[in-house]
C-alpha cells in the first residue's frame, strides 16, 4: 500500500509489538455486553493507540494516500454472522482503516479551516458516550442540560459576548444558522408555523442578505426552509472581501419598494475563503432601522474572541440578534459542537415545541427538546467542559493567540518575498497567497499545480479559493500540535517548487 | 446529597479506592497537547471508572434524584483562568456530574425507548473522537465515506431491504425524516429549491400524511421546511392504533378534489406510543397511485427487521422511498446515529447539494456533504462497524428475540392479573398497560401515581402515554443488560402497590 511505502511509520511498528496484547480473545458474551476485564483490557490497549497515534501523526501523511474505493473493496460484502474477537477488529482499525484517515490532527493540516481535538476533548467524548445521555428533557439528563447553561455561559463571557446572549448547542453551524434563519421567518408573525408559504397569495416574496463571501451554510438553511435560492441576496464585497454596508442598505430599499419583505441579514466575522470580516457595526444600524434579525456568523473566528486584543473584530456583535460560533473549529474541541447565542429563544421556542403526550412533564424547567429541530440532543457540553477547564481560559487564549502570530509570520516571509504573494489581507489565522514567479504565464494553472503536488506528497494539506478570479492557496493555521517548524516546513515546501 | 443517602454506591467506594491514582498531577503543558504518558495514566483512569460505572449502574438510581438546578448552583459562574489538574475535573465527574446523569444504562431504564450503549460502541467513539474525521469531501475522510457505505449495506441487507437502497446517516431520525420530506419536496418539481413557497401565488397548498399515532418529529420537519402544521394531516387509526388506509385514501381524494397537492405520506413501523405498525401493504398501492413520497419511520423498530421471524412486520417497505431507522435506539450504538434508507438519493443531492469554490476538487468520488443540511460530519459508521461485528448478526439477532420475549412475559402476566389489563396490543419489546385494581374509582390518577412514585424512588423508570384518553403505562425492554430478572422486579414494583 502507498502509505507504507511512503511512510516509515513508527506507529506500525509500535502495533506489531503488541500484537501479543491484542491476541487475547475479546469475544461477545451469549448475551448481555462486554466483561468489565475484556473492557478495561481493550480499553486500555484503545488508550494505548491513540497514544502513539497522536505521538506519531506528524509521520503520517496529511491527505489518505488510498485511492477511491480501496477501504471499500477490502471490507466483506455482508455482515459477519458470528461475533468477532475484538483483537481482530482492532487489527483491522490499524490495516484497514488507518490508511483511509485523512488526518486532521497533522500539525501540517492547513486546509480548509484547520481544527484539532485535543486529550481532554477525546476524554469527553469518551465519557459522553459511556453515559449515553438523550438530553431531550430535564429529566433526561439534568446533567447534560445543565452543564450546556452554564459552560456555554462560560463561553459567552470568555468571547465578551453580553448576557442578554443564551447559548444553545447544535451538532454544526450549518444547523445553528438553520435555526437562526427558522426562528427569524418565525419572529415574522406571517403563521407560517401553522399555515406554512405555499399556496398563500398573501404573503410577500421574503428575503435574506448576506454577502458574496458568506458560507454555504447559509444558502443551504434558506433552501431547507423553503424560501429559495432567490430570496437570498448577495451582497458585494470590497477590496478587502467585506460585505458593503451601502450596497446591503440599497438592496433592502429596492427591495422593500418592489414588494418583499426582508427579514434577515447574515454577517459573518472570519469568512471562509480569507476569514474577512463583515462591518458589524455599520450593518447593525441598518437591520436595526429595518427590523431585520442581524445572524453573525462567527462560526470559525468565534473561538478568537476569548483573545483580549481580538475582541476589536466582535463589535458590533452586542447589537446582534444571533452569533454562532463552533468549539469544534478553534477550541480543541472534537467535532461536533456548534453553540448558538440567541437573544430570542422564545422565538426558537415557538418555531420548535411540540410536545407529544408521551413527553408531557410536570417539571417547570428548561427541556431542550423545544429550541430545535432534533429530539435527543448528545451529551456535548462534557467535552467542551474538559477542554475549558483543563487548559483554562489562559492556555486557550495563548494557543489562539500563538496560531495568529504563526499566520503573520508567513505572511510577512510572503510579503517579503518577489516570488510570493498575499491575495487577501491577513485575518486572524488563515493566510491567502499565491506564488506570482516572474517566468510563469499561466499563473493560476501554476499555484493549483503546486498545491496538488502538495496535498498528494502527503507532507501538507492546503486547499484554495478563488479572489477577483484568481486561484489563491489558502493556509489555515489551527492545529493543537502546530509550532513554527511546522510553518516553515510548508514554506520549504512551496519554494522547492517555485 | 440524595443520592448518596439512597444507594450505597459500590462505584463511590471504588473511586474513593482510587483517589491516590488521580492525584498524580496532569496540568496542561505550556503549549500543545496534554503529554503521552499523561494521556494513557488518565485515559487508563478512565476507562476503568466507566468498567465501575457499567458494573454498577444498577445500583445507581435510574432518574437522576437531583433537584433542578443542583448542577448548575455547585458549579463555579465564570471560567477558570488557569489550567486545572485533570484529576480534579475526574473527580467532579464522580461528585458533580454523576448525580445528574440519568441512567439511560440501567436496565430498569424502561421509558420512552430504552436505548442502550454497549462497550465496542464505546470504543468505536472514542477512536472517532481521536481522529476527529469531517466527511465533508471524499478526500477528508476517505475512511468515513467508505466505510459509512459498507457498514449501511451491511445493515441493508441484514434487515432484509432490497438493493435499491442507499443508506445515509444522519445523526437523529428527526433529521433523518426532515431529509426525506425535503427531496420529497424537491421531486414535486415545482422549483422550490430556486424560487422557494412564498409569494407564489401560482403554489398549491401542499398536503403530507401521516397518522394521529406518529412521532412528533414529523410534525417539526413539516414546521422547519415552510410547510405549516395546516399542511399536515392526521389520519385517524383503528383500534390497534394502526393507520387507517380507507380514511388515508379518502383525505387524499378530497384534498386533490379541493385542489391541494399531496405528495408525501409517512407510516410508521413501531409507533412510539405502543409501537403499533401501520399498514404499509395496503398504503403502498394508495401512494403509487396517487405518486406520493412514501417514508416509513422504523427509528425505533427497524433493528427487529434484522431478526428473520419480524421480517414479516415490515413488509410493503420494499415499495416504500425511503425508511428511517435508529442503530442508537436499538442496536447497542450510542447516541447519535440515524440511517435513513432512500432509493432517490439524487433527489437529496438535488435538494442540498451546493459547492463554493473552496470545496471544488476534480475527483469524481462520493461528497456525503452534498446529501444534507451537514457539511461536515462525524465518523458515525466506526461505531456501528464495530457494533455489528463484535456481536455478529446472530448476537444482534438473540439479544432483540429476547428483548421481545421479556415484553411478551410481562404482557402474559398482566393478561392472567385481574388487577392489570393491556392497553394496546403488544408489539415488538414495549408493553403498555395499566392498573385496573375494582376499588380504586380514578384510575387514570391511580396509574399515574403509580408511575410517579416507582420513578421517583430511582429503582426503575417508566413513561406514559394516553390511549383512547385513557392514561397508559408504557414499559419498553431494549437495554443490553436486561434480564428477566429485571422485569421481574419492576412487576414486583408495581404490585407493591396495587
Amino acid at each position: 500500500m502507498i502509505l507504507m511505502r511512503q511512510f516509515q511509520r513508527p506507529i506500525t511498528d509500535t502495533n506489531m509489538q503488541k500484537e501479543s496484547e491484542f491476541s487475547d480473545k475479546a469475544f461477545a458474551p451469549a448475551s448481555g455486553d462486554m466483561s468489565a476485564a475484556d473492557f478495561r483490557r481493550v480499553g486500555h490497549q484503545i488508550i494505548d493507540w491513540i497514544a502513539d497515534y497522536s505521538e506519531n501523526v506528524e509521520n503520517l501523511p496529511v491527505l489518505s494516500q488510498v485511492e477511491p474505493n480501496w477501504l471499500k473493496n477490502n471490507l466483506p460484502k455482508h455482515a459477519p454472522e458470528n461475533g468477532e474477537d475484538f483483537a481482530e477488529i482492532l487489527k483491522d482499525v490499524d490495516k484497514l482503516i488507518l490508511p483511509a484517515i485523512t488526518n486532521w490532527n497533522h500539525p501540517n493540516f492547513h486546509g480548509l479551516f484547520s481544527t484539532s481535538t485535543s486529550a481532554a476533548g477525546i476524554f469527553g467524548e469518551l465519557l459522553a458516550a459511556a453515559f449515553d445521555q438523550k438530553a431531550m428533557l430535564w429529566r433526561t439528563s439534568p446533567a447534560s442540560t445543565e452543564l450546556e447553561e452554564v459552560v456555554t455561559d462560560w463561553l459567552r463571557q470568555m468571547m465578551n459576548l453580553d448576557a442578554g446572549y443564551t447559548g444553545i448547542i447544535y451538532d454544526t453551524a450549518s444547523v445553528s444558522t438553520l435555526h437562526a434563519l427558522a426562528a427569524a421567518r418565525e419572529g415574522l408573525d406571517l403563521k407560517i408555523r401553522e399555515t406554512g408559504m405555499s399556496g398563500r397569495s398573501e404573503l410577500p416574496l421574503l428575503r435574506v442578505y448576506t454577502s458574496e463571501q458568506s458560507h454555504s451554510s447559509v444558502e443551504k438553511a434558506v433552501l431547507l426552509l423553503g424560501l429559495g435560492q432567490k430570496s437570498l441576496v448577495k451582497i458585494a464585497v470590497n477590496e478587502r472581501f467585506e460585505m458593503d454596508a451601502n450596497k446591503l442598505r440599497e438592496a433592502i430599499e429596492t427591495d422593500k419598494a418592489a414588494g418583499f419583505v426582508p427579514f434577515c441579514v447574515v454577517a459573518t466575522v472570519g469568512t471562509t475563503s480569507t476569514a474577512s470580516i463583515d462591518p458589524i457595526s455599520e450593518i447593525v444600524p441598518i437591520c436595526e432601522e429595518n427590523a431585520l434579525w442581524l445572524h453573525v456568523d462567527a462560526a470559525y473566528a468565534g473561538s478568537a474572541a476569548i483573545v483580549p486584543e481580538f475582541q476589536k473584530f466582535f463589535a458590533g456583535c452586542e447589537r446582534a440578534d444571533s452569533v454562532v460560533t463552533n468549539p469544534h473549529k478553534w477550541l480543541f474541541t472534537p467535532f461536533d459542537l456548534s453553540i448558538l447565542y440567541c437573544r430570542h429563544t422564545d422565538l426558537l421556542k415557538r418555531a420548535f415545541a411540540l410536545v407529544p403526550e408521551y413527553l408531557k412533564t410536570n417539571e417547570t424547567v428548561t427541556n431542550q427538546m423545544d429550541y430545535g429541530i432534533q429530539l435527543g440532543r448528545r451529551f456535548r457540553s462534557l467535552k467542551l467542559w474538559f477542554v475549558i477547564r483543563y487548559f483554562g481560559q489562559n492556555g486557550l487564549i495563548e494557543r489562539i493567540r500563538e496560531h495568529c502570530r504563526l499566520a503573520k509570520l508567513l505572511a510577512d516571509w510572503i510579503e517579503a518575498d518577489e516570488n510570493w504573494e498575499l491575495a487577501a489581507p491577513l485575518n486572524f489565522a488563515l493566510v491567502c497567497f499565491r506564488a506570482c514567479p516572474k517566468n510563469v504565464e499561466n499563473l493560476d494553472a501554476f499555484n493549483e499545480n503546486l498545491m496538488n503536488e502538495i496535498n498528494a506528497s502527503g507532507e501538507a494539506y492546503l486547499s484554495h479559493t478563488k479572489l477577483d478570479g484568481k486561484f489563491a492557496i489558502r493556509l489555515s493555521v489551527g492545529s493543537i500540535r502546530v509550532e513554527e517548524r511546522h510553518i516553515e516546513k510548508v514554506w520549504g515546501l512551496l519554494n522547492a517548487k517555485v
